[in-house]
């Protein structure tokens, strides 16, 4: 581009916006039904839609483990294929701060196109908007996804049931603890990265091999402990959750200790909850360790009718605690 | 809702959160989709879907003749409609400036529930952010929407062809004037109202009587002038434009005369282009001036083989000037 900066031109629907789309999307997102250039894109999927939608506004837009524009696509990726769907197409609008660095959109956009390609989906239409300084911070990143439905029965977080085995596929809190720790300038103290990325093709295969998943759900904002309330409330039943089953990194637990936070509560990017009936359980976490991004899967539970709506936490002496949804917010801008 | 400001708790993915959608969203958006609230919603789309997606920023918020909610159903609405295609589902994800009025909230909420109602679309998944005061001016507000597509051949920016007739479907420039109007503190001065409105019904009605319409295009961003040099970028066609034919209201042109202003370069989002055999264009006019989002339909000009890619302005005294794509930015947050 002819500026090291994004200029509001950039934004402006004519040929400055040409030049960003032609030079910056189309080189990096490449694929035929983007380059038609029409304000809508146009494909099919057969079956049954799955489609999430997730505006992106972490702070800050790189930290260790991916960057804003990574991110947003393992994010919305993640929501579709939680159906148990393939993802198949993406769309992609940006809000960029008048000045914002060349350089740094190109790094976004170029980590959006391979985190894409990688979870074998199209980003297919988009929109820029750049606004004066000071209407919104650096960058802000909107994905919407649909895929193709390939469970059947479908997973629903309102489907758990008594008797059902609590699976997670691996350690909880390494997206949150990232944000917050490089926020905090404690990066240089800890090893600890994102664990953001695309789960659709371990997903699949779960789906494939299983034949009744009822619940996936990916623990982001809230973490575990709010994600779990919000099943047992739309299922009606309790989760109890054995506390030292739930893997965390050490690194994750002394970073939680020193800065007063819970890793049941703070956000993953790229771990999943699979909620299935007992009797399945083994064959899944075979399936989910044989994966990279599962490796550190197990069961950390099980859905029973203790206490309808609610999570219990039995901690190692055998006591039992309720695991509330999250009250306040611990950690804006997570996402 | 217990505080009378959005706080950053809203956006927490806790509890919060969850009052949020259960006493705000579901409330004004209410379908059963919807009230599931899994991260992504489950639908069926027979055929061809087209999918389209425009994040908002318009500044002022509320402005005569609408607000950011109903401006940002109707423009995804359309621009899903503009592949010939009716629109059935939509994402909406918010991104709000902690303290942010919770009243104007409910206002830009009910107002896109029933845009969506009147468009026949259901906003059936979503996403709230809340980000600490000044990381975003106010309000943003991403929608993304997908339509079966109807028309077959489908209409495309790049089948434009020589001897096709350029019809527009009323007046040009009402929204652009009315934002940047009402940003100057002009409103008391003059009656001009911004056009936006959902196109969706009679884009379908063009779409069943006339056999094939070559392009179908919203002239939003950049204007007329800009979104007909895409078109004949596209369609490596030339388009000349009889200046006297281009029908703009008085207060417009009053308005745009005083701000040194181009009605042809401004934003519209309730109008627009249909270009298509001339041997439709009087059956297509009709149907368009029976429908009170065309009463002022007509055609304003005709593809050719002049200057390939070009916008040929022909003015009354019979001059021909060229028309170029907008160069500059004319007005951020115009949409």
């Amino acid at each position: 581009m002819s500026s090291d900066k994004v200029l509001l031109d950039y934004g402006s629907g004519g040929r400055a916006s040409q030049r960003l789309i032609s030079e910056l999307f189309i080189k990096h997102f490449a694929n035929p039904e983007l380059e038609r250039l029409n304000d809508a894109a146009a494909f099919k999927i057969d079956g049954k839609i799955s489609m999430s939608t997730d505006s992106f506004t972490v702070d800050p837009i790189f930290f260790p483990g991916g960057n804003i524009g990574s991110l947003a696509v393992h994010g919305t990726v993640n929501d579709v294929a939680m159906l148990g769907a393939i993802p198949k197409y993406m769309t992609c609008a940006y809000i960029i701060e008048e000045g914002f660095p060349m350089a740094d959109l190109e790094i976004i956009v170029k980590s959006m196109g391979e985190s894409a390609r990688e979870a074998g989906v199209a980003i297919v239409t988009g929109d820029t908007k750049v606004v004066p300084k000071g209407a919104v911070d650096k960058i802000f990143i909107n994905t919407t996804g649909v895929g193709q439905i390939v469970a059947d029965p479908m997973p629903s977080g309102d489907r758990a049931a008594v008797g059902d085995a609590v699976l997670i596929s691996g350690t909880m809190g390494d997206h949150g603890l990232t944000i917050l720790g490089t926020r905090k300038g404690l990066s240089l103290e800890s090893n600890v990265m994102s664990d953001c990325a695309s789960l659709n093709h371990l997903l699949v295969k779960l789906v494939q091999e299983i034949p009744d998943i009822h619940v996936f759900r990916d623990p982001t904002r809230g973490g575990l402990a709010t994600t779990l309330n919000e099943i047992t409330t739309a299922s009606n039943v309790c989760c109890e959750l054995e506390e030292s089953s739930i893997p965390v990194k050490p690194e994750v637990v002394g970073g939680c200790s020193f800065l007063g936070l819970d890793p049941l509560y703070l956000a993953n990017e790229g771990k999943f909850l699979c909620i299935l009936p007992q009797k399945y359980a083994e064959k899944a976490l075979e399936i989910m360790r044989a994966d990279k991004l599962g490796k550190d899967a197990c069961q950390v539970g099980t859905i029973t009718d203790a206490n309808p709506g609610k999570v219990i936490l039995i901690t190692p002496l055998g006591g039992r605690r309720l695991l509330n949804m999250l009250e306040g917010e611990q950690l804006p801008r997570i996402c």
